[in-house]
C-alpha cells in the first residue's frame, strides 16, 4: 500500500519519548464524548424522559458488547502475565454470579428510567448507527494486534472525570430517576482508572517504534469517534418512517 | 455449496433425541488419541527420554493455546451465564497468579522431564505439524460459532479415563521423571469431567435440529484429528535436514 522510500523514511522516524507519547495520547481527550451536545445537553439537565430511555436502551449494547471485546484481547495475546490483570474486565462486567456486575447495573440503571430487561436484552430500540459502531469496536479487537486493541480501551483515561460531572448532574436535574440507578457509575469511578493505568503501562511499554507508537494513538482516536457515532445515532433517535406505513406503499 | 433439493432433504429429517445424540457425540471416543501408537508405546514405557522431551513440549504448544481458545469462545457468545461459567477454564489455566494454573503445572512437567521454561516457551522444538494442529484448533474457535467450539472441546468426555491410565504408566514405568511433575494430570482428573458435564449441558440442550447435531458431531471429530495429527508428528519428530546444511547448498 505504500511506497518502499516512504516506509523507509516512516523508519528512520524517532520514536516519541514516553512524555510525547503519553501527551499524543492524552491529546485524543478532546474529541473523546463528553463534549458531544447530546451530553452536554444531558449534563444541563436537558434530556427529556424519552431521550434518556433511548440513551440507556442504546448504551446498553455497548456495554453488553464490552466482555465480547475484552475476550476478544484475551484471545490474542499471547502474555500470561497480560491476560491474568485483563480478565478481571470480564469478571468486573459479567460479574462472577447473577445479579452481579456491571452489565447488571446497568441494567438496573434502565429499569429506573422505566425501561424493562426485556427492552435492553431484545435490543429492540437499538439505532443501526450504534450497532455499527459498537460492532466494529469488537471487530477491530478481533482482528487487530492486542496491544491496538488495549490503546483503544485507554478511553478510561477520560472516562472518570466525565462520569463526575454526569453523576452529579443526574442526580441533580433528574430527580424521576432512582438514584440507587446510578451505581453503575460510581463503581466505574473505582475501575475505570486501575483500567486506565493498566493500559497505559502495557502501550507505553510495549509500543517502541514511532509507526507503533502513532497506531496506538490512531487506535485510540477510532475508539473516540466511535463513542461519538453512538452519540450522534442516539442524539437524532429513529427518523425512519415506520415499517408498517412502508409494508403498505 | 449445496442443492436446494439437498437443503429440504436435510431440513425434513428428524432431530436425534438427547439419548441418540449423546451416543453419537460419545462414539467419537474411538478416534480420540489415546489409541494413537505413541500413546501405547508411552503406557508400555517403551519412550525414551528423548521422544518423552518432544512430546511434553510440543504438547506445551497445545496446553499454552487452550485459553486463548476459551477466550476466543467467551468472546463469541452473547449469553452472559455461558460465559461466567466458562471463563473459570480460563483462570483455571492461567492460573489467578503467578505460579499457579494449568500452564504453570505443565512447565513443572517439563522441568521434571529435563527441558527449561526456556525450552517450552520458546516454541523452538515445535513442529511444523504440531503447530499448525494447535493453529487450526484455535482458528476454529475465533471463526466457527461457540456452540460448535463448544462441542469441539467434548474431547473432555474421554481425557479422564485416558490420562488414568497414563498417569500410573508414568509413575510405574519412567522412574526417572519426579512423580511432582504429574500435578497436571492430578488437576486434571478433577476439573476435566466438570468442565465436560457443562460443555454436554449445553451442547444438548443447544442443537434441537438434526443439522446442528451432526455440527456438533463433526466439530468434535474435527477436534480428534486435531489431537491425532499432533501425535502424528510428534511420533516421527523431525525429518528435516539442518538448517545450517541447507544454507551451504
Amino acid at each position: 500500500m505504500r511506497g518502499h522510500l516512504h516506509e523507509l523514511l516512516q523508519e528512520s522516524r524517532e520514536p516519541w519519548s514516553p512524555e510525547e507519547f503519553e501527551a499524543a495520547l492524552r491529546a485524543q481527550g478532546q474529541s473523546y464524548h463528553h463534549l458531544h451536545p447530546f451530553h452536554q445537553r444531558m449534563n444541563a439537565g436537558e434530556l427529556s424522559p424519552e431521550e434518556i430511555r433511548r440513551w440507556a436502551a442504546n448504551r446498553f449494547y455497548y456495554q453488553r458488547s464490552i466482555p465480547l471485546k475484552d475476550a476478544a484481547i484475551l484471545s490474542n495475546c499471547p502474555d500470561i502475565d497480560v491476560r491474568r490483570d485483563w480478565i478481571v474486565r470480564i469478571l468486573d462486567h459479567d460479574g462472577e454470579r447473577e445479579g452481579e456486575g456491571g452489565i447488571e447495573a446497568w441494567l438496573r440503571l434502565g429499569e429506573s428510567v422505566g425501561l424493562t430487561r426485556e427492552d435492553l436484552w431484545s435490543a429492540r430500540h437499538v439505532l443501526p448507527g450504534v450497532r455499527y459502531a459498537v460492532d466494529a469496536y469488537v471487530t477491530f479487537c478481533r482482528t487487530r494486534p492486542w496491544l491496538e486493541a488495549v490503546a483503544a480501551s485507554l478511553t478510561e483515561l477520560f472516562g472518570p472525570d466525565a462520569i463526575r460531572v454526569r453523576l452529579e448532574a443526574m442526580e441533580r436535574h433528574y430527580l424521576w430517576i432512582d438514584p440507587a440507578g446510578f451505581d453503575y457509575f460510581r463503581s466505574r469511578l473505582k475501575q475505570a482508572p486501575r483500567d486506565a493505568r493498566q493500559a497505559l503501562t502495557l502501550v507505553l511499554d510495549g509500543c517502541r517504534t514511532r509507526e507503533s507508537q502513532e497506531r496506538a494513538v490512531a487506535a485510540l482516536a477510532l475508539k473516540c469517534d466511535l463513542l461519538w457515532a453512538q452519540l450522534d445515532a442516539i442524539g437524532q433517535g429513529n427518523t425512519q418512517p415506520a415499517r408498517e406505513h412502508r409494508d403498505v406503499e
